[in-house]
């Protein structure tokens, strides 16, 4: 169970309005914004070289949490400057030619199609696309014929799309890549914070995250997970720096056994130092507890939403994470918009070309998402459903 | 002219030691982490989207700042989490091919060299390097003739390297680069703060830097500057993200027209503002005044130093930038940093493996590197020197 009135207090942005927002950019704890001032303060007073020096045992504690959080070792984490910079790594460091299949969904991730289309442009990768069940639901079916037939040197899913809040079945995607031993990337932004995520059970090689969004950490900061079959196989970033590498003779280099290959010498430690506490806030809390908690929120948010016959829900699949977005054909965003910042409400709007594919499905042109936190409580969605009702 | 007093009392980090790691990472002004400070509290309040919303006139000057301090257009700008995430971003929107080659120096950057190492297992890449005068000058003669005999794609120059104190004459390079039309990158990581970096003078494609050192910003920041040509050419980074680029259609997307096609959405938005007051603080005092001042403090550190017969400079070339190094063959490195320790004198340490070529060159495994700013004082170096002589 969670203290929702201890979680209340530690989080002062949540007390005069109802943040909705947190899988945008949520609210910190105080003990982040706490613990980044604190070493900000040291930097100032010594240097940003010896500050890092005295507080080496507190920056490793991130490798610590990390692995609690994700159930692997410290080695196998690498601190990152955001989710996309951890999945741009983690794709660098493959060797794509030409012909090479990415297999992917419907609902990955518009900075992670970006990429792929820059491969294919520069390398002639093709990209292809597991089928949606009627549902949303991902075909597994078809992701396995795919398999067999395009013989994919990379799977990528997105956990739980940004622009809906349906959450994969990464495990059972995870099965199959590893039955056809092929390199498997997880972007767990919109997951990791909100929901047990296990890299064991997921059984991935690459797993990406950020801070800023349900795991209620600072701007600029992101990890990425990298299996030991990745590490072993020699995978490392192609622009690896002197934090992954050694400069061992004039002509080569090698790169360092753990998972910091895929990390750049220099760090933002105010930034990791915030995402160690988010993180250790969120494992004391227990990611269980949350995800009861957030699950329960989410229910009742859309039992009652759904029953406003000026929108409807674009959500689809049948399983839900801590995000709804709804659009309408009868009002216009401003509409909504308008009523919720009247109510101090704070949610997020999606445009038809941050999620193109899934968009076109759907055939909208903008929702708005709401995406609830433990640290919310069942009155402020009821208050959110009534300010949205129909006058 | 300095206001030496004025800008030591914006800098409480001076006034209790001697601090001469500058070019490790600098003492910020007040300026800096008070307004950080007053962004981290704001996101704390109303959370990370809310906050760059409203500040977005705030974020908007970074680029203008920066424009000033370099000498070019606010959009020929990109914010970077440091300078080697500058630099290895600019070097990825090369289409390297089996043979093509990168011309570079002997004292170019380590982390350089370890992404051209990297670029010659991926691709076959081939990397020359322009011979050195005997006093340490680049030999612009030999530049000319690699790049007639070669044909480089790449030219890449280490504006000031870290590991000693000369400056290269980018700008020359820069002459011959254009008239033999190649690409031409300049590391400016230790150069941008300390001395006037001028893009149209260097003529260079893409200039890197770091907040951190001699422009006293933040850690994990950096910038690039990406010349028009390059911008029109088309040149993008390859893991270009929905910050670079517009999802046009279910397979593909278009770069925006600025440099800002290289960075990544998720920026932390508190580090940029420091960063952003960092360069506008260097610009109120002047680069030309800040030149000035540092020449003077180093030119008497380096001709007291010399006397001291325990030590050997490791410098050479004919022009010196505010950094000096140096080792000795009579007394092991522990020595000198129980002095300078016992002196609360701040320096950095250099190794054999952090500039392998330079270092068997010199045949020296350390060297002891101190970096003065305008915030010391001439009685601050010859406290230094004094520390530093044979008891």
């Amino acid at each position: 169970m969670i203290d929702i009135n201890k979680v209340r207090f530690d989080t002062p942005g949540c007390q005069d309005k109802i943040f909705l927002n947190s899988a945008g950019s949520s609210l910190v704890p105080n003990i982040v914004s706490d613990t980044m001032y604190q070493y900000l303060e040291q930097e100032r007073m010594i240097g940003g070289y010896q500050t890092a020096l005295i507080q080496q045992d507190k920056i490793d504690e991130f490798y610590i949490q990390s692995s609690l959080l994700l159930n692997c070792e410290p080695k196998n984490i690498a601190f990152s400057y955001n989710a996309t910079d951890a999945y741009a790594k983690a794709l660098s460091s493959i060797n794509f030619r030409s012909g090479d299949v990415i297999l992917t969904s419907d609902d990955d991730y518009i900075s992670n199609y970006i990429a792929f289309f820059s491969l294919k442009k520069r390398f002639g990768i093709e990209i292809v696309r597991i089928k949606n069940l009627d549902n949303g639901d991902i075909d597994l079916i078809d992701a396995e014929e795919k398999m067999v037939t395009c013989k994919p040197i990379l799977v990528s899913i997105t956990h739980v799309p940004t622009n809906s809040g349906k959450i994969q079945p990464v495990e059972k995607i995870g099965e199959l890549c590893a039955t056809y031993d092929i390199w498997y990337i997880v972007d767990a932004c919109q997951s990791v914070g909100q929901i047990i995520v296990d890299v064991k059970k997921i059984k991935c090689d690459f797993l990406s995250a950020t801070g800023r969004k349900f795991l209620r950490g600072p701007r600029g900061t992101g990890l990425l997970y990298i299996s030991d079959k990745a590490l072993n196989a020699g995978l490392e970033p192609l622009m690896i720096d002197m934090r992954g590498a050694k400069w061992n003779s004039e002509q080569s280099y090698s790169p360092i056994d753990t998972a910091r290959r895929f990390e750049l010498w220099e760090v933002s430690y105010s930034n990791l130092m915030g995402l160690t506490e988010a993180i250790k806030y969120a494992n004391q809390i227990g990611l269980g507890n949350i995800q009861s908690a957030n699950l329960k929120l989410i229910n009742l948010l859309k039992s009652t939403l759904i029953q406003n016959i000026d929108i409807h829900l674009t959500e689809e699949g049948s399983r839900s994470a801590s995000i709804v977005t709804f659009s309408s054909r009868s009002k216009p965003l401003e509409y909504f918009v308008q009523k919720l910042n009247d109510a101090n409400v704070s949610y997020g709007v999606g445009y038809r070309e941050f999620a193109l594919i899934d968009f076109n499905k759907k055939d909208v042109d903008w929702v708005i998402r709401l995406s609830p936190h433990y640290f919310n409580t069942e009155q402020e969605i009821m208050n959110t459903v009534e300010v949205l009702a129909p006058v």
